[in-house]
């Protein structure tokens, strides 16, 4: 999927919604704990619930990581659902990998290769021969950090040489490293006046925005600062969707809370004249 | 294990090695591949060979998850048979996770509650919130990247703001989250001219020291830069122990391997009066 295909299935669901999997055992309804894999079985109504108002899936893989081999089981069991039952959506492992080549080699072989995941997140620190080898895998996308949604992000950052900003230096070499086709950038929600300059660095490129919702950033402050002639935005909500509700009917709160957030979407898609 | 539980294991085994077990499939003895864990039962036997020369072994995650769930079903079963059978070994999840704190306390479950590593590497891009729910569990350490091993080293970590480079702001900073007892610090051998100004901020913490044998690094002068008054380093070598010989007696060859690498480091404990 390149830059454009995601635009036109923006335009086509009027929505640049992510809905963020990450689903703990502690919070879903008790009635799915005596299925066989009651997280599988959480993320398959879930999705089922919500797909027509979203465009992308975002796994967070700790949330999986954290039940071992049988969670592991569950994140396989659920991109493969995506995938074969809405195989135009976009489905992120929210993984923030990154290491020496032939390491980072083997998280791409993890995520893009034997499962059929679209992208994967991934941490800068350890730059070029860290991320490259996600980039050489043919039609995946590397979603790079580079202002993050946390406080933390803070602490190294805004490290600034002469007048560059840590973010700004991974925004600005990272695009000598992949296109507008198979790199987007994370930008944290709760930072939305930063997209502007995030925007004069990287105009082009989707940018993968968490924090909205629980974490407090507001959709309209994003879009105003943030959204480019492509969108150009994948906007992430995980926990005010999925556990909008814990009883029988999650599933059908959760597929409303997701419309609501598309809703919104629709009329900053209008204001911008992209659909 | 604190610090000095850590410096008497070396003192006991005359020895600072850590053993990487980067186990790819590809590259092991093809009579192992009868077996139902093939992986498991390789790490095993190269774990028996070589542990009286080792303090530490170092499971490579993305070596694990790029089979799944059979691979962390393999990663599991490892860290469990090293704790059994060689209780006083430190065991560090080269994972190099970090994430916001509701994540990162998933991945902190993960590897150091519900798998029974000592440690886990951390990437410190997210910052403080990211690192501290790791620090937050009794007795576990952190291993904070500082400066790597990689040639993408260059790309960030040295961003540069009135002097103080980013690895050296990781070093200062993220001494306010943990302690000598509970944080080290990621310093590649690659780079060891550079272990005398990450010595002259981290004077006590202990390094996790990787890079020496296939990627070029010199054990020799690691411990000239790198050494302190508690040796305070642990220095990592995979490849060039475990992959030293593919036939059926690759484990007695990983042992000479090994013991070669502890020989020298004895040489230079004696060296520094530290045995």
């Amino acid at each position: 999927m390149n830059h454009l295909e995601l635009f036109d299935n923006i335009r086509r669901k009027h929505s640049f919604l992510c809905v963020g999997l990450d689903t703990e055992i502690d919070k879903i309804p008790a009635f799915l704990l005596k299925e066989k894999d009651p997280v599988f079985e959480f993320n398959r109504r879930i999705i089922d619930a919500t797909h027509k108002y979203a465009i992308a899936y975002k796994p967070n893989v700790a949330f999986y990581e954290c039940y071992g081999s049988d969670g592991w089981r569950a994140l396989e069991a659920t991109v493969k659902y995506i995938k074969a039952n809405y195989p135009d959506i976009f489905v992120i492992a929210d993984a923030k990998r990154g290491d020496i080549g032939n390491t980072s080699k083997m998280y791409a072989k993890a995520f893009l290769e034997n499962m059929p995941f679209d992208a994967i997140t991934v941490a800068p620190y350890m730059g070029e021969d860290s991320v490259t080898p996600f980039l050489s895998v043919k039609d995946k996308w590397v979603i790079l950090l580079a202002l993050t949604s946390n406080k933390g992000a803070d602490d190294f950052q805004y490290h600034n040489e002469n007048g560059i900003r840590l973010f700004e230096k991974v925004l600005s070499q990272s695009q000598k490293w992949g296109t507008i086709d198979n790199m987007m950038y994370v930008a944290g929600a709760t930072r939305a006046e930063m997209l502007k300059d995030i925007r004069s660095i990287a105009p082009d490129h989707f940018l993968l925005v968490p924090g909205v919702g629980a974490q407090g950033g507001s959709l309209k402050e994003v879009c105003l600062h943030g959204m480019n002639r492509h969108c150009g935005l994948i906007v992430n909500s995980s926990r005010g969707i999925i556990f909008a509700d814990n009883s029988d009917n999650f599933d059908l709160v959760a597929g409303e809370k997701a419309k609501e957030i598309q809703t919104e979407m629709e009329l900053y898609l209008r204001e911008h004249d992209l659909i």
